[in-house]
């Protein structure tokens, strides 16, 4: 049977070149480790899966009378003659350094767990076929917390998961201990991810019951060695749920007991329990809010009691008032700003990259560079929620890249968010998982990728999505040079190919209602105004747009003057923002020459020729790729085609309803009418919760 | 990394003895086929991945100047000499021969999918390392239709599924085909399962929509040439959910004619489509009865449509009416005995193994036997629902051997039920699949030999459960002989240990309320009075048992008189049905020697010494297998072993509070409290619709 992708990124095939796997043999023949505990173990145990796939042997630990091919051991117990050699300084206990001396390559870190990361990564040069002669790397986190989200729920499903199953199964635990649980651990390792929350955000109070928290604790005890610590989801009212009280105000002392109370038997099971993300007062999870208390009266409240145990309270900013009738995207920024300096120093405000909600391209949240005296945490989404979920290939290193290397100017040019949150003293950076019991984890191969791609960003936020997605693609498939170039292409572009025929120029918030799949920017029936596509797009029969400028909503007055600047004309905006903050006439020439309304066509079309390009290079290496893998990504480049199609089609269809102009030249025509679109339905459309 | 089983029995282990390997060399170098169609390259393809698995070689077509080792063809194609060899008539177009001819295998059959299972039947031979030289076979169904039931929802979840998700993706068919998909009809196939629905009985109108019925389209086309047919559980009241008709009143002409225009829809996309499995007027669902029809009148308005494209009924007799206090025993029988003779020729009336609902034992339903001018169909269970789901090794072979050598009496002494079925011109055996998107498809590696079973004896009665239990676990495992012995015995007795310690003496429906999940006996809180454990084992503090004789509720005059005779006196019958037949003194001194109380007590602990035991010999092969898969199964005995301990405990705490009786020394003191069983709580345990 072909590969089913399991293995994702961690293959370790054969190595075909013959210098590098004589190398190879030389450094396996001979392995020293100088430490001994539970993540050590798991080194070996790695190394043996590695060159049993490498080079179809055993590892040997200690051979007598031979050099040492690969020392492993932290800076402590290295010989002085070797430590010596050590070129720079560690300043975190993850960090890991790998060189050579003499015949033999080391590996050393101030843990074992940074002896971990440092085997990885060496692995990981091995499978991209690097050499080893020379090797050379000194690498430490620019993050401290790098986190998955989990969306999962105790029954099992995921919401805005794409890809089957929750990989939790709740039922089963403590006693059964899946596999999965143990190569989940091995893959977030790997790319330096090193806590996971294990339930989603909007939360179940039955997960902090004892039962339920034997369950976590065997997870725990799983992932411990990996160097990943677990974290829950709090709901706020579990006092009132679970503890029979009648309030859960977090000023009131037996709700603060309760807290105390949970939270020693959560630190009884688990001594390094991570902590807590909550999602408070917002889309109808209680909160603060509900007693007259502020999030920074919530958040303390639970971080005073972790703060001794060493625990962390990720506190969500992805708020909106139900009452308010204000642009909610200045919501979170009003609600939070007032709070600077309020929390307790092992609070992080948890702020998604953009304003909305992790759409396909949005300008950076305000809230980054507003809050100095508080710690910020940066919210990505991993999974596709609005990026064509697991049937489209969206390589979303770009789109972190592009949020990491925003301006703040919050202290001056350079103030980008990524070196923000590297200067907090507390810092992390959160992924909404996009994986599920599918066997290949993600549904969609090249999900895989954006998951390595999180745990390699998240641990450096400099690093070149082009070199991630280079790495990721010769660790994933067996094969030419050419595929890895134009693969890279194709993913490289793959994101922008995605907002261009979905949510072009600033456009946003225009998908499926509830389930968000596919488009519908006629939507207007919620009961809320800022749940309708339309409250977004705001076209009429002369512009199209969301006027946050002074003359509209104002939101651009949340950024620094100097991004108010970039953003404040519609003249000299960046296009890819031009309709998120402005209003515009469907006749106003862009700098592209195009009308507005050319443009838009332009774009939805062009989006589309992305997608066939894809589809054709991919089709060129058919012959290289075993059938199933091929097939996988074939068909779903296909649908991904299709889809591509029926945005384009029934966005421009609807949008003409409003501009009345005829479509340009190059637009396809639609072989649907707008109402065919408009009569589509999906009742049973995955991830929805 | 290890073997995660998703390859099911069709692993191709290499064959490590010389001799039949060289056997296998020698007839895999030159294959000719005779044949030319879409099965054909099915046929083509196996060969191939066997041979790879098996020899670590291609096999060879048409080799030019070479012996033929194999020749694959229908009976009309081979040459006279070849053909005359052959021992037997075939009287179905399934089944297949296998003999030698000189040096050449030949299998032959009247069709290519005889073919298929031919070469099946090969390679399962070889797999199980039988020599290759003088192998001969005739094999042909006994029973036509061997179908599975998938109670699987359109949302991706199944009804007493306890392995995953569905691994039908609904959402993303018809455009993306799973790998899934062909490796499930690759199952199928090799164990002669001839057929699938789709979908839950309790359907789901969608299902039938256009755009559903393209997905259901491409499934039908990726099964077709391993000679499954699809077919569809059909919602009754679909013509008004779809049609918007005001009635689904099967005599109604409208109605007619939305389910003659909707069944000409599916045939259009479908030409072989198998039919409907119809859940009416049973369990909330819609049926013929809302509108003072008979179960007739709604399947032969569904069957006469299909009559003339050799479609299907399946309608189900598992129903018990809201209003009627009658013991839900009898009810079917009562309902459908008096339309015998009243159903078109293409309906089977699809009959549950026991009159009560698929527990661990149940005396064989009356209706066998009791409907001479009705085909019915069996319709067993491989989802464990309510036999420890997917945490306990229970392999049902047994059972279904038990039922389908119960001997109904109908037309004199062995009338068994298999015999019956045979003997109807229409016939068919379902099972309620135990399959779901889990790696190992089953959840418990166990549960796969059920699947495996389910083939087995659906297309051969006699089939005997140690037999296919000793091809399967060679099948399966790559293990020693004794390993084989062993674990072969651990599985034949394994369904017993689970009557023992949960339903021992004929007590039955015991289970939790809802998911079915461990034990509730005490529970009498459900609306309906035979939703309720106590109505079943109706302990008092005289006797305990269900008096079904005429003293009491008399659902044993359903059955013939010789039946009547084993089961209607409490000294004569066989102990297994002894409660479920009779209400009977605690004290009671039975034919063990030990009085009721003691030998209750005595089957629960006997059911725990048993798993006990399963656990000892599963340790003994620990460095023979691979360390996942001995840990799953390991790590899942242990599960059960906690499980039975936690039914023997709770059922006789429970039952001491009637009987009053002291518990005798031989069974194991409980250290849990009655009140602590019963405080437990499963809110997300799986399956639960």
């Amino acid at each position: 049977m072909a590969d089913n992708h399991y293995k994702l990124w961690l293959n370790y095939y054969p190595i075909e070149n013959t210098i590098i796997k004589n190398s190879i043999v030389k450094h396996f023949n001979n392995i020293q480790v100088l430490n001994n505990d539970a993540t050590i173990d798991i080194i070996k145990k790695e190394l043996n899966i590695a060159s049993a796939g490498f080079i179809n042997r055993d590892v040997k630990f200690n051979t007598p009378n031979s050099e040492t091919g690969l020392l492993i051991g932290t800076l402590d117990k290295l010989p002085n003659n070797i430590a010596q050699r050590l070129d720079g300084e560690f300043k975190s206990h993850e960090g890991f350094a790998i060189f050579q001396h003499n015949n033999t390559i080391v590996i050393t870190a101030l843990s074992t767990v940074g002896l971990l990361y440092g085997t990885y990564n060496l692995l990981e040069n091995i499978g991209a076929n690097y050499p080893l002669t020379g090797v050379k790397n000194f690498s430490e986190p620019l993050i401290q917390h790098r986190i998955l989200n989990h969306w999962d729920n105790l029954n099992g499903t995921v919401e805005r998961g794409y890809s089957g199953a929750s990989i939790f199964n709740w039922h089963t635990l403590p006693d059964y201990i899946d596999q999965r649980y143990i190569d989940y651990a091995r893959a977030n390792a790997s790319i330096g991810i090193n806590g996971t929350v294990l339930t989603n955000v909007n939360s179940n109070a039955t997960i902090l019951t004892g039962t339920y928290l034997q369950k976590v604790k065997a997870l725990a005890n799983v992932f411990r060695p990996f160097g990943i610590k677990v974290y829950l989801s709090a709901r706020f009212s579990a006092p009132i749920e679970l503890g029979k009280l009648k309030t859960a105000d977090p000023l009131n002392a037996d709700v603060q007991q309760w807290w105390a109370n949970k939270i020693n038997e959560i630190y009884d099971s688990i001594p390094d329990f991570g902590g807590f993300v909550v999602k408070a007062n917002s889309e109808g999870q209680p909160g603060p809010q509900d007693y007259n208390r502020t999030h920074a009266d919530g958040a303390n409240m639970l971080a005073k009691i972790l703060l001794p145990k060493k625990g962390i309270v990720m506190w969500r900013a992805f708020v909106y008032s139900h009452e308010q009738n204000e642009d909610r995207h200045k919501q979170a920024y009003n609600e939070f700003t007032k709070l600077d300096g309020q929390f307790l120093p092992n609070v992080m405000v948890q702020v998604k990259n953009g304003a909305i909600d992790f759409m396909p391209r949005e300008p950076f949240h305000p809230l980054f560079g507003a809050m100095p005296k508080t710690p910020l945490m940066l919210e990505l989404q991993i999974t596709q929620e609005y990026l064509g979920q697991a049937t489209t290939l969206a390589y979303l290193a770009p789109m972190y890249k592009e949020v990491l290397d925003s301006d703040t100017y919050a202290e001056g040019k350079g103030s980008t968010i990524g070196k923000l949150l590297h200067n907090q003293k507390l810092n992390g950076i959160a992924g909404v998982a996009n994986i599920g019991a599918d066997i290949n984890w993600t549904g969609h191969l090249f999900g895989q990728s954006n998951w390595f791609a999180f745990g390699k960003q998240s641990w450096n936020y400099n690093a070149s999505p082009k070199e991630i997605a280079d790495t990721w693609l010769k660790l994933t498939f067996k094969a030419s040079d050419n595929f890895y170039q134009d693969i890279s292409k194709i993913m490289l572009n793959s994101r922008e190919a995605v907002v261009k025929y979905s949510n072009p120029l600033g456009l946003h918030h225009l998908m499926g209602t509830g389930h968000h799949y596919g488009p519908e920017p006629w939507a207007n029936y919620l009961p809320r105004e800022d749940w309708n596509p339309t409250y977004y797009h705001k076209a009429d029969s002369f512009d199209i747009g969301f006027n946050r400028t002074k003359t509209g909503s104002n939101a651009l007055s949340q950024y620094k003057p100097e991004v108010q600047q970039q953003w404040q004309n519609e003249d000299s905006i960046d296009l890819k923002y031009l309709l998120w903050f402005h209003h515009v006439n469907w006749n106003k020439k862009l700098n592209t020459g195009r009308t507005l309304w050319n443009e838009l066509c332009y774009q939805y079309q062009s989006g589309c020729d992305d997608v066939k390009n894809m589809i054709t290079t991919w089709q060129k290496y058919k012959n290289e790729l075993d059938m199933p893998t091929f097939n996988h990504v074939n068909m779903l480049l296909n649908i991904q085609y299709k889809e591509a199609v029926w945005w384009r089609n029934s966005s421009t269809l609807y949008f003409q309803t409003f501009s009345k102009l005829p479509f340009p030249q190059f637009l396809e025509k639609s072989d649907k009418t707008l109402e065919y679109y408009q009569s589509l339905k999906f009742p049973y459309a995955p991830g929805h919760h």
